[in-house]
Parts: structure tokens; sequence; C-alpha cells
């Protein structure tokens, strides 16, 4: 094997590969990433065993052939590289030395058969369809802040992308939780997508896939089977394994009939929530909500450092309501509040509460009370 | 005590008080900041027992007086205040609170007696000068790199700031070590600092200095005696303990007979020893430097991972040369070098090797080598 191609493209392509490689290893081909290059192309394939991510990029391929090397080592040459530089990499197959040189500079890197590099068995899809970059961004980014990282629930570890009925029909859903909280996010169900099978889509492959997403015009192909999901751009192909478990019947959580409305700006409610949250130092910082005619009070109250107090101005016509949160919690949906104000529904203090954006119902939040 | 201050006032005096304060903290008072306002001024003090910063700023005093809250906890809450708020901080020294309020924020903190704040003892100094931040700053910023860790060699454990013999004649002279690598940085002596005694700066008073010092033309007041130092400005007032030790002779330790000249592009030379040493991961890694006429290649062999080789174009007329160093120190030195090209000045391949900048004698490097 023999190639060359421009440093900024090398980079790219080698970067999104080894992003998905464990940093710590049992198997040692983990590390790697395997190359290949035949024709005009070269591709970069890195797995762990979950997830696979498959880079294509143009290059002139002087020998096709393949090889692998260690991805985080062949990506840390790549970084510090002068910008601008031709880098010829190069396997002859029997040293079991891969070479990398640009300019003055000649790497000699160890490599791995590969024969060994395990690459994820193909599947049947039972469904394809294609979504822009952006639709997807919201659906996983407003969800993925509710994933659980309690292993013992790993059925709550990923999100649960799924077709689901609303109230105005059929939609396209993402939802997560971790018990204490819950995400809900709908988008139209795009062509092909009516008979998906519904997936729980890891933490890790979130994250991933998050990188395929930044501009919101590209169009995803994206396959779904019982067991796998896939998500690809013209270049970059990105497989993962979904989890293998059954996701709560997250509906009897979302609560129908919180008639106590408070509307607030998302973004002045979020920053007093942050200062009054300061004064305590636990983990689980409790805030309270005093509600009274058009009047908000946040309280924290911390016996050993002190206590903190602010008041806003908000929009509320019922009864008086005290309610305490934990102010992570609360915190992160705020931030989840792009557009319009934070629209808060409550029943009683022991009642989960449910937030959303103005009128919108295609992107809900459910939190649990604490008692304070 | 009551008093109001713009929040961005506030901010800048508490973040140096709060910066000196250790996180872990066995003794409850050390966590808090003195709070003492009086005339139209109030000074945050805080201290870890070894320095202390004083910091003044003008306010709307009401009424005097004084009281201690924890400076972590005071500095998180003014950050998070909105930006251009008034900040009033009020203590009637019967509640055990301190009250901060700003707009609709009221915020209550638990303080501790004042009477219990360690305020270091005043002390004689034995020499007091002037010099400017940007002449500080340089004689610092180029010698903390080599300030030694190992605390049983406590005495190394800082910067020597004494007056020296130089060549063409005395000079203020900052001096860091760690047995492995040294640095000397000269400049004039200030008028008043003649018969400074020597002292050794300990590191973390070089790190709070460091803020003191980013204005080149700020003119900082030096006082030194025998156990003490300080550096003033006209708001900010920084004691510290100086390390009870004697600096080693370091003259020994600087070749004064190296006759093997090597000029270096620095930047160039730091980036190909950042390159290849990219191959190794272990801790101390060797980098070896081959001399020929006008050529050196640098390389690193990592049995396990690979090997690395870098050729680069420089001025050398000497016979040839096989050294080796540890490419943390080299980058270190390298990076030093800020107008001119790098000068190395080796013996033999078993001798402590010389770096400076050109013809510059102001500012020079040793560094041991490694065995490769």
């Amino acid at each position: 094997m023999k190639f060359s191609m421009e440093r900024a493209t090398l980079l790219k392509a080698v970067s999104q590969a080894q992003s998905v490689v464990e940093r710590r290893n049992t198997i040692p081909i983990l590390a790697n990433v395997l190359i290949e290059a035949e024709g005009s192309t070269v591709q970069f394939r890195a797995t762990d065993l979950d997830i696979e991510v498959v880079d294509k990029a143009p290059a002139q391929v002087e020998r096709a052939g393949a090889g692998t090397v260690s991805a985080v080592l062949l990506h840390e040459i790549i970084r510090k590289l002068p910008d601008g530089s031709l880098v010829t990499l190069t396997e002859d197959g029997t040293a079991g030395r891969l070479t990398v040189e640009a300019g003055r500079s000649n790497f000699s890197l160890a490599t791995l058969p590969r024969e060994d590099f395990p690459v994820m068995a193909s599947s049947e899809y039972s469904a394809n369809f294609t979504a822009k970059a952006a639709v997807l961004r919201r659906l996983f980014d407003k969800s993925k802040f509710a994933i659980s990282t309690e292993e013992t629930r790993y059925y709550l570890n990923g999100v649960y992308m799924h077709i689901a009925e609303a109230e105005d029909g059929r939609v396209l859903r993402c939802v997560a939780t971790d018990g204490h909280r819950l995400a809900r996010i709908d988008a139209e169900v795009p062509q092909g997508a009516e008979d998906m099978p519904g997936v729980i889509v890891p933490r890790k492959t979130v994250n991933e896939l998050r990188k395929l997403l930044e501009d919101d015009d590209m169009d995803i192909a994206v396959s779904v089977s019982e067991t796998k999901v896939r998500f690809a751009t013209p270049e970059i192909t990105l497989t993962s394994k979904v989890i293998d478990g059954t996701f709560p019947d997250y509906s009897r959580v979302i609560p129908q009939n919180n008639a106590r409305r408070l509307e607030v700006d998302a973004a002045e409610f979020a920053r007093a929530v942050d200062r009054v949250a300061t004064v305590s130092s636990e983990r689980s910082r409790a805030v309270k909500l005093q509600l009274d005619e058009d009047r908000l009070v946040l309280s924290v109250n911390a016996p050993d450092s002190g206590a903190a107090e602010e008041e806003l101005a908000v929009a509320y016509g019922d009864e008086r309501l005290e309610i305490g949160f934990n102010a992570k919690y609360l915190l992160e949906i705020a931030n989840q509040v792009d557009r319009e104000n934070a629209v808060f529904l409550f029943n009683s203090s022991g009642d989960p509460t449910l937030m959303r954006e103005g009128t919108d119902t295609s992107a809900v939040y459910v939190v649990m009370p604490m008692r304070v």
C-alpha cells in the first residue's frame, strides 16, 4: 500500500476514526485504525466492537493495499505536521512497519495484521430513510442530557428513537430519561421511516453521531434494524449496535392534567437558579420555588454555608405553590429552551412537573420534584 | 460594616484574594477572606499562612467594619451576578451572617470571627526597590519552568532571586533548577537593590506574582528581607515567606568551555522535537540529536510503537556529534527563545549543554544529556 494525501484531508478522516477508539484497550488491534487504499480512495476504519466508523477520503493511490496502525498515534503525528504538507503513507507488508513521510519528517510505526481487524458484520436493515442533519441534531441534542448513567438500568443508557402517535399524528420521536427527569422530542416522520423498529441508541453513539451533524442542510442516510442503526454522510458511515433491552413505557410519566401554569424568561430563570444554587456545595442541591400572583421566589438554604434568595417577575395566576427541585435538573431543562419563554405546568408539590417552550409540544420535559 | 461596589471592581479584588486560598483547608478560617471597610476603601485579605495578599478597592462605605466570609463562595456569587450590578455587602456583627445584595438577589453567608483571621506579622525589609512589571515578568517567566517539584529538595522548589556578579558587572538574577536543567536570567540592578539578600521565592508565590505583572509599564515595589519578600502595585500587596534553605552553588553547573556551536531556528526546532517525540509514550522520552556539517537529525526509537526521524538545516561546523536529551526539557528551553535563533553549545555527549538566544548572555539555559 502506498498513497499520498494533503494533511488537512488526512487529519479530518483520521480524527473521526480515532475518536471511536477506546483509550484503554485490552485487545491491541482495537487501538488501531484499518487503512484500505484502492482506486482513488482511502478508507479509515475504527471500532470498539459496538460502534464502527468508516471514513472515506480521496487520495493519490500509488499502490493499493491495506494495513493497521495505532489510531491515536497516527492522529497525533498528522496533527503535528505543518499545515499544507503532502503526507505519504507506505506499507510493504513485510517489515511489520507503516511509514509516514512528510517533508523531512519520517515515521515508522508498528502495525498489526489486517486479518485480525474485526469488521462489523453487515445486516439487513428494515427501514432506510433520509433526514436533514438539523432535524437529527435537534432530536438528539435536546434529549441526550437526560440519558441515565446508571449501568444497572442499561436500557436507559441511550436515546430511544422510535415512531410514536402524537396528538396531530405520527412522529419520529427521541426520548431519554434517568428516572428523575425525561425529555421527549418529536419531528416529522421522514419518508421510509414509518415502519422503523424502535431502537435505543447508546450514549457513545449519540456523541459520535453529533460530529456528522454540523452542516444543517446535509442529508443523513439513516438505516435501522432491530439490532443496529447506521448514520451516513457521503464520507462517513457510523454503524452501531443498539441497546438490547426494552425502553420503559414513558407515556405514563408525562403528566396530562397539570393545570398551574408559570411562564418565565428561560435564560433569566437559568441564571437565577445558578446563582442561588451557589451557596450549597452538595451534589444534589435543592432549589425551592415559591409561586404567588406573578411572582417567583427561588431560594436555597445550606445550613453550614448560608442562604440565598432571588425574586423574578413571571406570569403566574394560580394559587400559592411551594415546590423543590434539584438545581442541576432545573438548569439543564431551562438550557434546552432556545426560542421562547419556558412554560412550566405544575400540579402539586409532590407531582412531576412538565416544561415546554411556549405552546410548542414537540419538545417536552418532565422533572420530578424534591422535598425541600 | 456596610458598603457598595460595582460588580466588576469587586470581582477583580476578590478574585486575586481567592486564588491564594487553598482549596483543601484543615483550618476553617483560612478558607475565608477578611473584608475591612474604612473611609472610602475596602481591603480584601487572604492567606495560606505562607503567602498573604491584600487587595484594596474604592467603595461607597456606609458603615466601617470588618468580617470574614468564604473566599471561594463570595467569588462564585459575584462572578454569577449580572454585569453592571451594584453590590452591597452588610455585616451587623450579631447574627454571624454577611449579606450580599444585588438587584433582586439576596445572599446570607456564614461568617467566622475576624479576630481569628491570621494577619501576617510585619517585618523589617533590608532592601526596597522598584522594578517595571515587564522586567520582573521576564526574570520569573523564563526561569520558573525549571523549578523542581521534588519536595525532598525543598530548597529547589522556587526561584532564587539575588544579586550576582556577571561578566559586565552586577546583575539582578533569577535562577531555577531541578538538577536536570537550569535557567539563569539576568536584569539590570534596580536602584536600592544592591545589598538585597538572596531569597528563594516559592513556586506558588511566583504564580501569584504573575497576576500583578500584566501591565508592562507598571512600577512594582519590591521589598526583601532574609525571611520575606513583598511585591506591591498601588492596589495589590503580595507578601510571602521565602524558602528557608540555601540555594546550591549553581555556577559550577554552567559549562564555560563548550565549543561546539549549533545555531537553529528555535520554533522550527521545537516543532520537530515535538513531532519525533510523538512515537514514544514514555514519561522521559529521549530524543537523539545527530550533528554533522550544517545538518541536524532528530530521532526517537520506541521499540513497541515505532521510530521517527526528522532532518533540519542548521548552522554547525564542528565534528560529528551524537547526544541525547529528554524531549520535554528540550521543548521547554526551546520555547523560552522569543527573538532570535537558539544557540546550543555542546562539549561531549556526556557533558551538560548550554543554550542561549543568539549572542545574548542575559538568559542562559543548561540541560543535562541522557544516554540514548
